[in-house]
């Protein structure tokens, strides 16, 4: 299949405070996105695609690096040309959120109030800030109303606070293995994450940036940990097993398994380019998000106000956000009389496969996108007749 | 419910060199075990309890502590006089393993051929290294042929691991919440564990005894995350769901939701008792526990040259030794016509469920001890005759 091919990232400075849901204010900040295909004249076709964790605004597409090597989009299989996100029919946008650590404003970066890095002193941001931030970059772009938000996990849960914070500017809401909220065993293992960076000597009150140093070892932990949750039991089994790297038990602490393996290099490999204090800020926001608390618990509640047409796609092997915490937001939609079409995909390959490629997944948003884009030909004729 | 009361532990000293598994040798070692109730004339009576991960020999009744508290066995609802495992008629007998941190011979103490304490030099000891030093306990108690051996979770597999290596020395195995070996999935959480441990700069490379100080954060973290395996998600739901400590978000890296002050209470109360080599030792042994591997992953060859009954006990929420783990076992058992009896015992509390007191489990226990003694009463009844 084609690719965009290669792409390359924009800036967007804002100048304007952003005022957070804690109470705390960004002065100024500084966000980085791609955009891939043509906006129409009539400013109908663009789609929002929200990053979840460790992801950024490089969605599809090439970064051809120095050294020959390629840097793939994260979603380079869903968004492109001929893709399920067809970027030969729509406008697609990929924005890096506030607090991450490729970017966009984030605690590396300066805290022009201090001329220090920002390190633990950057504001904790919500799903919620991160949407008002992508609301004034839509602004800046010309954009009052997307065809479509969309995201995976993390992801997700922008694209349904986008459509109760703004549900006059979305069309369409597409929420992929995600969840109204995190759960008690959600949280706990984000804590055990936390507490893995937070401990290492070598975070130093999150101000490592000074003594040269990073949390590597409670950044890696941490990374294990996550990852434990991404991956189905099933699908762990099926590729590791109980295979051994050197063919017999060694009666040592260093690597018997290959599970041991595999897990320890992706850590290893995730501590070296990701920062610990957006780690810790994401892990925040992911634990924050629950739309139905100013409702009294009542999803329903909170879903009353939105405008736009869902699609929901689970994974039955998910149990991080398991498919009955999509049908906690599909019964919610329903309560509310929204339109909403729910695939819950029989995958194998637990929380990872929204990253995955899976025919009957592909299809299902291809086939929503095709109806998403017939909409927008409607609205075409009319702005031409 | 009548306890056993005050209990004392004792203490043996076995000066013969164990050989283990891993090709090394403890020169000599001792053992922390109690017992409870009397052995009969025949010595039909005596049954072995094999502990878990963190707990003891001391299985049941109280020591008197001098400041007034009372530290209750850890099976306590289970053994005791008119219990499940009745006292009044049967000879319980707890050990503490080697390598473990509750007076047997581990890593705290001192290598006598070093002068040292052994510290990461104590040698990995595995399931079937622990069996093997029991049986010379046994040896040494006149216990030619224990009525029943019974442990949960890793207890279970020493009970197994009976069964096997000394089947014509175990009437009963009574296997809890287990599994015949751990999946890729436990042996990751068990590696991040061990991750955290050994990545503490006070772990000093094992020798953090000789520094006066101990590996407290990997340690703390290592028991967050394997609490979370203990627990089933809807009880976790249940007992913590979202509830939040302060009343409302506090927007920084401290507690926020009740569920993290819980296990963060957890791991720094855990890592105040246990010794961090011996939850490195420890994690080791049960993923190194696979019985079937000497049989080309066979379990019902592994099982085949068993001669006791079975009698094995699954939890439905228990996502860390499912039942289904449970029922490879019954069925290896069944192939090999061997006497099995299985309980899958519907019950919300997860892996911990085996500690807890549950009618239909506790009940289910009772009654096949009930059989039991009525085989002895025959045995006894043979020697009067």
């Amino acid at each position: 299949m084609k690719s965009i091919g290669v792409v390359s990232p924009q800036v967007m400075h804002f100048a304007a405070p952003l005022p957070l849901q804690s109470g705390a204010t960004i002065a100024d900040y500084t966000l980085m996105y791609e955009t891939y295909g043509e906006l129409n004249a009539s400013r109908s076709n663009a789609v929002l695609v929200c990053h979840a964790l460790n992801a950024s605004h490089h969605v599809a597409g090439v970064y051809e690096l120095q050294d020959g090597k390629k840097n793939i989009g994260w979603w380079d299989n869903m968004v492109g040309p001929g893709k399920p996100l067809d970027t030969d029919k729509f406008f697609v946008i990929g924005v890096n959120n506030l607090g991450s650590c490729f970017g966009s404003t984030g605690p590396m970066h300066i805290n022009a109030a201090t001329g220090k890095p920002y390190g633990a002193s950057f504001p904790v941001v919500t799903v919620e800030d991160w949407v008002h931030a992508q609301a004034r970059l839509a602004d800046e772009l010309g954009i009052a109303q997307f065809a479509a938000v969309m995201g995976g996990s993390l992801g997700g849960m922008q694209a349904m606070a986008w459509s109760m914070l703004y549900p006059q500017r979305v069309r369409h809401c597409v929420v992929v293995a995600s969840t109204p909220k995190l759960s008690a065993q959600n949280i706990a293992f984000n804590d055990v994450a936390r507490q893995a960076i937070l401990t290492d000597p070598d975070y130093h009150g999150g101000d490592y940036y000074a003594h040269g140093v990073v949390p590597k070892n409670g950044l890696s932990v941490a990374r294990m940990v996550g990852h434990i949750t991404y991956l189905s039991n099933d699908d762990m089994a099926e590729k590791f097993g109980r295979e051994l790297r050197n063919g017999d038990y060694q009666f040592g602490f260093g690597i018997d398994f290959e599970i041991e393996s595999y897990l320890r290099y992706q850590g290893d490999k995730f501590s070296e380019y990701f920062d610990a204090n957006t780690y810790l800020l994401i892990t925040k926001a992911l634990d924050y998000f629950d739309p139905a608390r100013a409702f009294g618990g009542d999803l329903a509640k909170a879903l009353a106000g939105t405008q736009a047409e869902f699609l929901l796609v689970s994974f039955s092997t998910d149990w991080r956000f398991a498919p009955e915490r999509s049908r906690e937001i599909v019964q919610a939609l329903v309560r509310n009389k929204r339109r909403v079409t729910y695939a819950e995909i029989d995958a194998p390959h637990g929380h990872d496969a929204f990253l995955l490629d899976d025919s009957r997944y592909m299809r299902t948003v291809e086939s929503y996108y095709g109806n998403v884009w017939k909409e927008i030909e409607g609205i075409e004729s009319g702005v031409r007749a």
